[in-house]
């Protein structure tokens, strides 16, 4: 495998100016997920993946049907049966542009200034895509890939992979794995190589309460009647005591504690008060008592208010005493806590503390679990000393405080924990004008992907 | 004055079919005082009625100006110098109709239905501003006005009458007069006539917090800031304490107590729980602790929220974390409450108890003080006579829990006491969709308008 890894680094090393070209050719494609003119442009990014995958020599490549973009897929099972097998995560969809105006150069014409490719997408994450086509492509044809390779490229992550689940159950054979390989989660910082162990889950409610059958005038009938906009702030204030702790019966029971180790190692990450702050742009900080910032927003569960509605909200004033007041408030999940626990938590705790002055409805609108994979899997040993090699570093291990819905379907229907990584950097602008991707970092990507896939040889 | 009293009767009775076609003339003219939108309408609400002042012979009719929308001005001195002035008071703007879709037929084109009349304004307050109008036109017309009658009718009550103290100040001369009759309270009951003593004032605030500077995703940042709208809640809930008292600081400092004698009048209303329950449909009734309903709307101050906004609140969910929440607020205030020491209170509350991870901005809206007066003056006397002769019986003393800033204005600058009355009845939805007024009651209010001026006659 020495021979096979040498030859693969002088192959990608060599090959800069190919994977640049294809990587401005996939970027002009503007792949817009959000809006239906861009549908055609879609199906071409789609078909100019599934034409690369085809050049690199993999099989099966298929641009597959769902009820929204095609998902790409392409595999490469020469490892053999009894080699492990990488499923590659990544999507051709991009966010849409706007502002134009804000752009220096044209959004969709990948335009190097100094160490950086502009353009959208470059980042998020069609450089990451391309990356991993071709530390695949290294490896593979400078003496072939010690494991079994499959690739799953969607084309809505963008919108929330609506289809996705979907997907993934229909084709459950066909993208059975031991792994999956995710590289749409950043870089600390240019030198800080990062791995990302764990994601945050979310159940996300709606809460409606009526007071009066009707609105009422608040002089005539205020005072008299629980206003259930007044009851609504109370049973909100309620869900929290005075150590910032959330109160619905329960809520802490099933949440996995961070132990000793793993606050060291989330300690490490170079983000704490000033970062949070700068970030958020806060008078102060806030949060659960006994914990830093950055384990509040990634090891802990949280409850927010998403919305608020009440009553009238237009310019003046009106002398409404609302009929109705809504919230929408959602929880950020820890392992082990569900969704459907959570929810049954928060009827309980309306069943205990809402006022008989009103009535009240809870409804869950979405969610979605918790994810969080072993640091000390064999994969993740691979991924972790192949940054070390690149980068010189030991890399940080870090807990997301959003959700990926994909890499938790990937955890309950293929039963395939994620490794997430990847080479965009928190100044990339994604989603943003100027939307870049340090083409070094990118480099050094490929490079640490071809030592994790020869690392995988054992 | 016995043949005019019965002519002006006869006349009333024959005249309904005008009377109830202007009336609905009037309501089809949108006066909404809230929204700027309507500013053309509130003009043509004041033309209207001017013209008509003009038609049934008053003098000096005018649409005067104040810095929101026109006053209508029009009088009558034939009584000459030696009789006593009668200054009629009413507004011609309305609430807005939202929500439009729960309206039954079309919020300003007037639709009867069996005895009521539906639509925006029909009860609150152009049927009974139409009502004064027509009972004057009837007696006027039909041996002349025993009395000197002067009408001030605004466009902005439902806003707060905010321009109409510096008017009354600067027409001191021009609407100087014994005593006001307000025809703007309500029945009990369609078979109780009733003359209001007492209003509750209003203090009206929005309550604005900015948390994060821009709006935040609630995965990456949930957890580690104060969430503005979590935080406003917890406010809200504490501005009342487990005794459903109001917790701003010194808020019951200037409250006049309820004596013994006026507990047992107003003990006499038959307005039990009962009641309460009926016209709110609320499940239970709440208030504030050793206080009736009546008391608790009528003679005790309360606080309310109106609106609230915050985040995202169309379908569906969207996992922000919001920078901004707004919530409008206001309190009912009884003597010797004053809005400027509640707005002190509330400030000193917002310093005592907002987070420092949120900034905060209250703005008074809308105000008017609370007003208390006499039950045993001739012309009060004279009204529960004209109710007596119309229903049968005597006429019942009530506070009201609603706000009339005119009637402190008119007691302040004016130095009269206002008489107050109506005939509008606890079911007309006013402020709610499907408002309507009880077509009978009407035509009754403006027979005991006729007896009222017959009354006066002495």
């Amino acid at each position: 495998m020495a021979d096979t890894r040498e030859k693969a680094l002088q192959y990608a090393a060599g090959n800069r100016p190919q994977f640049l070209k294809q990587l401005k050719e996939l970027i002009s494609i503007p792949t817009i997920s959000t809006d239906p003119e861009h549908v055609p442009d879609l199906k071409r990014g789609a078909e100019w993946i599934a034409d690369k995958l085809r050049q690199i020599g993999l099989e099966n490549v298929a641009t597959m049907p769902t009820d929204g973009p095609d998902v790409v897929y392409g595999e490469s099972m020469e490892a053999g049966p009894d080699a492990p097998t990488m499923l590659v995560y990544g999507h051709y969809d991009v966010q849409p542009a706007d502002p134009l105006e804000m752009w220096e150069s044209e959004p969709f014409e990948a335009t190097q200034r100094g160490d950086n490719l502009y353009a959208r997408g470059a980042s998020d994450m069609k450089g990451q895509v391309m990356a991993s086509i071709f530390a695949i492509e290294a490896v593979k044809g400078n003496g072939g890939l010690p494991v079994n390779v499959k690739f799953m490229i969607e084309g809505e992550e963008e919108v929330g992979s609506g289809n996705l689940e979907v997907f993934t159950r229909e084709q459950k054979e066909l993208l059975a794995c031991d792994f999956a390989l995710n590289p749409d989660a950043g870089m600390i910082a240019p030198d800080l190589p990062t791995i990302t162990y764990a994601l945050r889950g979310l159940a996300y409610f709606e809460i409606n309460l009526t007071g009066p059958n009707h609105d009422l005038h608040s002089g005539q009938y205020g005072g008299a009647v629980r206003n259930p906009a007044n009851e609504l702030a109370r049973l909100i204030a309620g869900m929290h005591d005075e150590k910032r702790r959330v109160t619905l019966p329960g809520f802490y029971d099933s949440v996995r504690a961070l132990d000793k180790a793993e606050r060291a190692e989330l300690s490490r990450l170079p983000m704490d008060e000033e970062f949070y702050l700068k970030q958020t742009g806060a008078p102060v900080l806030w949060g659960e008592e006994g914990y830093t910032p950055v384990e509040r927003t990634s090891g802990r569960p949280t409850l927010d208010v998403n919305g608020l509605f009440s009553g009238y909200t237009g310019e003046g004033s009106k002398t409404v005493l609302p009929a109705k007041a809504m919230a929408k408030v959602s929880m950020r999940l820890v392992p082990d806590q569900t969704p459907e626990e959570v929810h049954e938590q928060l009827v309980q705790y309306m069943e205990e503390n809402a006022h008989p002055g009103v009535t009240w409805e809870v409804e869950m609108l979405s969610k979605g679990p918790a994810s969080i994979s072993a640091r000390d899997s064999a994969e993740s040993k691979a991924l972790s000393a192949a940054l070390e090699t690149v980068w010189g570093v030991r890399p940080l291990y870090k807990r997301e405080g959003g959700t990926i819905p994909i890499v938790a379907y990937m955890q309950n229907v293929l039963g395939a924990e994620s490794l997430l990584t990847g080479f965009s950097l928190p100044d990339d602008a994604i989603h943003s004008p100027n939307e870049k991707v340090h083409l070094p970092t990118l480099y050094k990507g490929i490079d640490a992907l071809i030592h994790f896939i020869c690392n995988l040889a054992g």
